[in-house]
């Protein structure tokens, strides 16, 4: 089974927190191993997804304060493939066929991001190549690799799980 | 052509505001008509969307301060169907059938939504039963509505367009 990590760039203490969050329980969500918030060390995010970890389960990992630059290279040197979402990439089609059973570390930023980004990455790919979110891009991306059998992925070590309802909250309490 | 209009609720001035305007792009980016944030009238969020409207094209609006009830009545009023997105509904794929060919009224909102939108909604939605984000939530919902063409949509009156790319950024701008 390959790997899957989230790079979280550029993010700003404060103004992205919540952002940020969203990106950690979209990658959970939808599969990932885990998220790698660059070079910045932020305890308020980590916690935040944890939480989430600990009540629906699974062994999601968050790493904060690593340099961008080393996360790349270090997941390069293992044979990982690093995969730049950007609007100006590839069309997202033509980047499917080659990304299948490859470990990958899936780069989203801000909207500033070094330019060396481009060049580092072995494939800059588009999910729209209209400006939106970093959020709905990770989730289509990993949507499509996943071919959406993530939705329907089962937690380990969880306390609550939910029942689907047409009308109401059904949450089963499993310890 | 049927319809499909956002309905944000549950944003708060200030926290939300980035999400909320990623949400909006979203809306836009993935294909839909519009977006009404309800019950507030955030007039940073709405300018950031237009901003974006203006010159990467298309004809999206955003309105604000609408009463999320009036929206919902009036929706279903015209003869449209409310989707609400919540991890606690019917999942995505069992959906997708019912919603075919109808205007949609795509209701997301944050954690604490107000009990009534269970009912008052046609169906409640979940893009996966774990919990993430509404502007992931809105995106893959909207990418299995349109199945992946509302990524090659052109957008009218552009100023600017991306040529796809695999190494570096490249724009053209059209007046």
């Amino acid at each position: 089974m390959s790997k899957i990590v989230v790079l979280r760039m550029g993010h700003r203490l404060d103004r992205d927190k919540r952002i940020t969050t969203h990106v950690g329980l979209v990658a959970r969500a939808f599969g990932a191993d885990g998220m790698i918030l660059a070079n910045i060390d932020d305890k308020g995010v980590k916690e935040s997804i944890m939480k989430v970890v600990e009540v629906w389960g699974g062994d999601f990992f968050v790493e904060t304060g690593v340099p961008w630059r080393k996360a790349v290279d270090d997941w390069r040197a293992e044979g990982g493939l690093v995969i730049h979402l950007t609007m100006y990439g590839m069309p997202l089609d033509e980047a499917l066929n080659k990304v299948r059973d490859r470990d990958l570390l899936v780069v989203v930023g801000a909207e500033k991001m070094p330019a060396e980004i481009f060049d580092l990455s072995d494939l800059n790919v588009a999910v729209g190549h209209q400006p939106h979110s970093e959020v709905a891009a990770l989730a289509v991306f990993l949507d499509r690799v996943f071919k959406g059998s993530e939705l329907k992925k089962e937690f380990k070590n969880r306390k609550l799980k939910i029942i689907p309802s047409e009308k109401s909250k059904k949450i089963e309490i499993d310890r």
